[in-house]
C-alpha cells in the first residue's frame, strides 16, 4: 500500500509522538488505478445546466442568518427573503479559491491524511444513537461505548480516521457531548477526527481543544478538523448547519457540504435529477465558504439512499447508490473539490449476510468511484441508527482488501516470475519454488476475519459464524489497547478545558 | 434491464413453449456501461510475450491421446512425447476461427443466451459434493437436492442458466450421474445448461439427450451445450478433460477452457505470472479446439484463488482475485474470445456475513470486469465444496442488483425531472410530486432478500437474520414451483434414453 506523504513537521512534542510510532500502518491510501465513472460529457453538460437552472430560477434557502444573506448580496447573488438565487456560473467562479488537495493534520503527524487528489481515507460511521453487540444486543449508546469504539478504530490499521460522532453518548447531557467526544478523540487516539456541527459554540470549543493539543499557531494556519454539514434537501441550509459552517470556515478548518438525500422523498425519484439537485446545493454552499474565507478547505459530499417505494424506508448497497456516487465524483472533479461519500452502509439490524452483501457493495462502489473520504466505512447497522461492535472489525477487514485493490497489479520483472516456470515442470507445483519462498509473506492480501480453513477444522474450533469470531476479536483489541502517547501538560490542559467549559455551559454561560 | 436478442426460431414444439412463457425475465443482460480493466498496453505486451515464451520454451503437456499429438504435429506445433511446444504467434493465429460471439440455445428459445460481446450471463455454482441448509446443516448432496436446486434456479429470474453439476448427486452411481443431471436440467428447467466433462461417452450421452429435446438437425447446427474443461495447472491437460474437449468440439458445442489455479501452488505467487501461465494454457487449448473443428465455439475461462500462504487454504473475494479477473478479461478480448470467470465465491461454511462480504466482492468484481459468463454466481459456500440452499436465493438477489447496475444511468429528459423542482419548493418533499407518482414503481432497484424496515417492525416479525428469511423463501419457491411445458413425446423419449443407457452402462456396455 502507498505510504502517504508524511505530515508536515510540527512541534517538539509531536516529534516525540512520531518517534514512538515506528510501525504505523499507512495513514491513507494513494490509489494507483483509474476511477470508474458512469457519466459522459454530454450527460455532464446536462446535469451542470440543470443545476445552474435550479440555482438561477428556484434558488436555495439559507435560514436564520442575515449576515450570510448580506454576504451573498454583496457579492452579487440575488437575495429575496431567505431565498438566494445565483446567475449561471457565479457559484463555480467563487469555488475556484477552494484547494483541490489539502492535508488534515492529526496530532500525531504520522497520522495526518491527504484529502483529495489520489488519496482515499476510510473513516468510521457517524451519528448512530444505538450500539449493538452479540452479547448485549441493541441498546442506547453511552460514553463508555464511544470510548470503546474510538479505541477500536485507533487499533485497526485500515481505518485512517477517528471519525466524529461514532455513536451518540446519550448518557452525557447534550450540551456537553461535543466536549466529551473531542476529548476522547484527542486522548484515546492520535488519528485525525471530525468536529461538532450542532451549534457554533460547540464548533468553537472543538477548535479550542485542537489548539491545546496541537498549538494555537499551528491550528490557525492548518486544517486539523474535518466537519460535515448536511444541507436540508431539497435546497435548504438550516441555521444550525449554517452557523457551524461559518465557524469552521472562519477558522480555516475544512467543511464538507453533504446533502443528505433519501431519494424519492428529498429529491426526485431518479439518479439524474438528484445529481442536479445535489450539485446545486453543494455549489451554493461551497461558494459561501469561499466568500467567508477564500481558500478555506471544503469538500463535495454526498449521502444518497434510494427509499423503498413500497415502504418509504431507506435502502443501502443498491445499484443506484453506487451509480450516483460514481457520477457525483466526476462532478466534484469538475469543480476541483475533494469528494466525500459513503461506504459500508447497510439496512440490516444485525451483522448477518445482508450486512455483508450491502456493506461490501457500498464500500467497493465507493472505492472504485475514487471517493476521497469514505465515511461510514466501518460499523454501520440499521442504516446508521446503530453502530455494531462486531461490524467494525468485520468492515475494517474489507477496507483493508479495498486498499490493497487500489494499488493495482505489480507487473515488475520480479512479479512476472519467469524463472519459476523454468524451475517447475508442467504438472508440478510452485509451493517450494524460489520465487514463492521469497514472496509468499506479502504476495497476496490476507484478511483477519475470514475463515478459509477446512470444514473439519472450523467445526473443531466451535463452528463459529463470523459475528462470533468478530466478538472475540473485539475483546482482544480492547484488552490489548494502549493509548497513544500524550504530553502530560497537554493532557492536563485538555482536562481543565473540558471541566471549565462544562461548568460554564451547565451554569448557562456559553 | 436489456432484453437480450431473442433466440432464433425453432421447431413447432419450441414455438409452443415460447408462447407459454409470456412474462419471462430477460434471458441475459446486455451491459450498457464500460469495463474496468487494470492492465495497460505495456503490461499487455509483457504478459503476452511471457505466455508466448512459456509455450515456446517450456510447452504444455496433452496427456493420453496420441491423436491430439498427431493433430498438433500436423499443423506445425513441436511435439516431444506428450509435451507440445508452439512458435510465438502460432496459437493466436489458430484461434482466429473461433467466434467472438455466439448463442447458446435453450430448449425454450426465449431462454437462449448470448455468449460474448456485451452480454453477461449469471450461472449457478458448479461441482460441490455437499449441500447446506439452515434446518439440516451440511451433508452429502443427493439427486433430490440436485432436483431442488435446479427448480430454484429455474424459479429465480436473475439466474440466466441452469448450470451443470449444481451439486454432485452422490446417491447416484457415478457412471449414471450425467444422465440424471442432464435429464433434470432438460425437464425441470428450460434454461440453457452445461454438459458433462467426466468421460467422452458421457459427453456423447448429453449431446444425444439435447438432440431428443431440441432436434438432431438443430443440435448439429447450433450450440446447445456449454461445457467447462479445466486444465491441470501448470501446463497440463489430462486425458479426461482432453477427451471431453474433443467430443464437444467435434459436435460443434461450446468448450470453455478454464485453468483451475490456486495461486501460489498451481501458479507462481503473483497475479502477473499467473496471467501469463493462464493465457498460455488457454491459447494452446483453444487452438486445439479450432484444429479439431474450425469455428467451434470456445471461451477463455479463469478460476483463480490465491491460497493463504499461512495455511495453504484457498481464499475468495480477495483483491487479487478481482485484479486477476479484470486483467484476464482484457487478454480474452485481445484474442477475440468470450470470457468466462467466477462470481459469488466464499470460503465461509455458512450463510453469514463473511459469505456476504466475499460473495459480493467476487460478484461485483466479475460484473465490473465485464465477465461474459459468470459461473458460481449463486449458492457457493466453503469454496465450492458446498452449495447452500439459502445462499442461492440470497445471491440471486445480489445478481439482480448487479444486472441493474450494468444498465447505467438514465439521463433522459424524463429522468432529469426538472418539472418536479418547480413543483416542490425548497424544504418540501417529492413523495407526492407528479414525477414520483409516475415513476416510483420502477425507479429504483428493489431486492427481495434485504430487510429495510424499522427495527421495531423487524423485531415484531421475529427478528430474523437474513439466512432465516432465506429459508422461508426457499420453501416458498419450491412449494410454488411448476415445471416448464414439455411435449409428452419428447419427455417419453428422454425417459427411455436414460433407462436404456443406464442398463447399458451398468451392464458394462457403454
Amino acid at each position: 500500500m502507498a505510504q502517504g506523504t508524511a505530515g508536515r513537521t510540527g512541534r517538539r512534542g509531536r516529534m516525540a509522538a512520531r518517534k514512538a510510532q515506528q510501525s504505523l500502518s499507512a495513514p491513507y491510501t494513494l490509489r494507483r488505478i483509474g476511477l470508474v465513472s458512469l457519466i459522459d460529457d454530454e450527460a455532464i453538460a446536462i446535469i451542470e445546466r440543470n443545476a445552474d437552472r435550479i440555482l438561477d430560477e428556484i434558488g436555495m434557502d439559507f435560514r436564520g442568518d442575515p449576515e450570510t444573506l448580506e454576504l451573498f448580496r454583496k457579492h452579487g447573488a440575488r437575495v429575496d427573503g431567505e431565498r438566494v438565487r445565483f446567475d449561471p456560473g457565479w457559484c463555480r467562479e467563487k469555488i475556484k479559491t477552494a484547494p483541490q488537495v489539502f492535508t488534515q493534520h492529526a496530532r500525531n503527524p504520522a497520522r495526518s491524511v491527504q484529502i483529495g487528489g489520489d488519496a482515499q481515507v476510510y473513516a468510521p460511521s457517524f451519528g448512530p444513537p444505538f450500539v449493538h453487540d452479540m452479547e448485549k444486543g441493541r441498546r442506547y449508546a453511552t460514553l463508555e461505548d464511544f470510548h470503546n469504539i474510538t479505541k477500536l478504530h485507533y487499533s485497526l490499521g485500515p481505518v485512517n480516521h477517528s471519525g466524529g460522532v461514532v455513536v451518540e453518548p446519550v448518557d452525557v447531557d447534550v450540551p456537553l457531548r461535543h466536549l466529551k467526544m473531542a476529548h476522547a478523540h484527542l486522548t484515546l487516539s492520535d488519528k485525525p477526527f471530525m468536529g461538532a456541527v450542532t451549534a457554533p459554540e460547540r464548533a468553537r470549543d472543538t477548535i479550542d481543544m485542537c489548539r491545546i493539543a496541537m498549538g494555537r499557531e499551528f491550528v490557525d494556519q492548518n486544517c486539523v478538523l474535518y466537519s460535515v454539514v448536511n444541507t436540508n434537501a431539497p435546497l435548504v441550509m438550516d441555521e444550525t448547519m449554517l452557523w457551524a459552517l461559518k465557524e469552521y470556515a472562519q477558522a480555516g478548518q475544512c467543511t464538507v457540504v453533504s446533502p443528505f438525500v433519501l431519494g424519492g422523498a428529498m429529491s426526485p425519484v431518479s439518479v439524474a435529477a438528484t445529481l442536479a439537485q445535489v450539485l446545486a446545493e453543494v455549489m451554493a454552499s461551497v461558494a459561501l465558504i469561499q466568500l467567508i474565507r477564500p481558500g478555506a478547505p471544503a469538500a463535495f459530499g454526498t449521502f444518497f439512499s434510494p427509499i423503498s417505494l413500497k415502504t418509504g424506508a431507506p435502502t443501502f448497497g443498491t445499484p443506484e447508490g453506487t451509480q450516483f456516487q460514481m457520477c457525483a465524483k466526476t462532478l466534484a472533479d469538475r469543480l476541483g473539490l475533494p469528494f466525500h461519500s459513503v461506504g459500508g452502509l447497510t439496512a440490516s439490524k444485525v451483522p448477518d449476510a445482508q450486512a455483508g452483501y450491502e456493506s461490501q457493495a457500498q464500500l467497493m462502489g465507493a472505492t472504485m468511484a475514487g471517493v476521497n473520504f469514505i465515511i461510514h466505512a466501518t460499523g454501520c447497522l440499521e442504516g446508521l441508527l446503530t453502530t455494531g461492535y462486531e461490524k467494525i472489525v468485520m468492515d475494517a477487514d474489507r477496507v483493508s482488501a479495498m486498499q490493497r485493490f487500489t494499488q493495482g497489479v505489480d507487473f515488475s520483472e520480479a512479479a512476472q516470475a519467469m524463472e519459476a516456470f523454468f524451475e517447475v515442470e508442467p504438472g508440478g507445483h510452485f509451493l517450494g519454488a524460489q520465487h514463492t519462498q521469497d514472496n509468499y509473506e506479502t504476495a497476496f492480501w490476507m484478511g483477519d476475519m475470514s475463515d478459509n480453513g477446512t470444514y473439519e477444522q472450523w467445526a473443531a474450533e466451535g463452528g463459529l459464524w463470523q459475528q462470533d469470531r468478530a466478538s472475540a476479536r473485539v475483546k482482544q483489541l480492547l484488552g490489548e489497547y494502549e493509548p497513544p502517547a500524550m504530553d502530560a501538560g497537554v493532557r492536563e490542559a485538555l482536562d481543565d478545558f473540558v471541566a471549565r467549559r462544562s461548568r460554564e455551559i451547565m451554569g448557562g454561560h456559553t
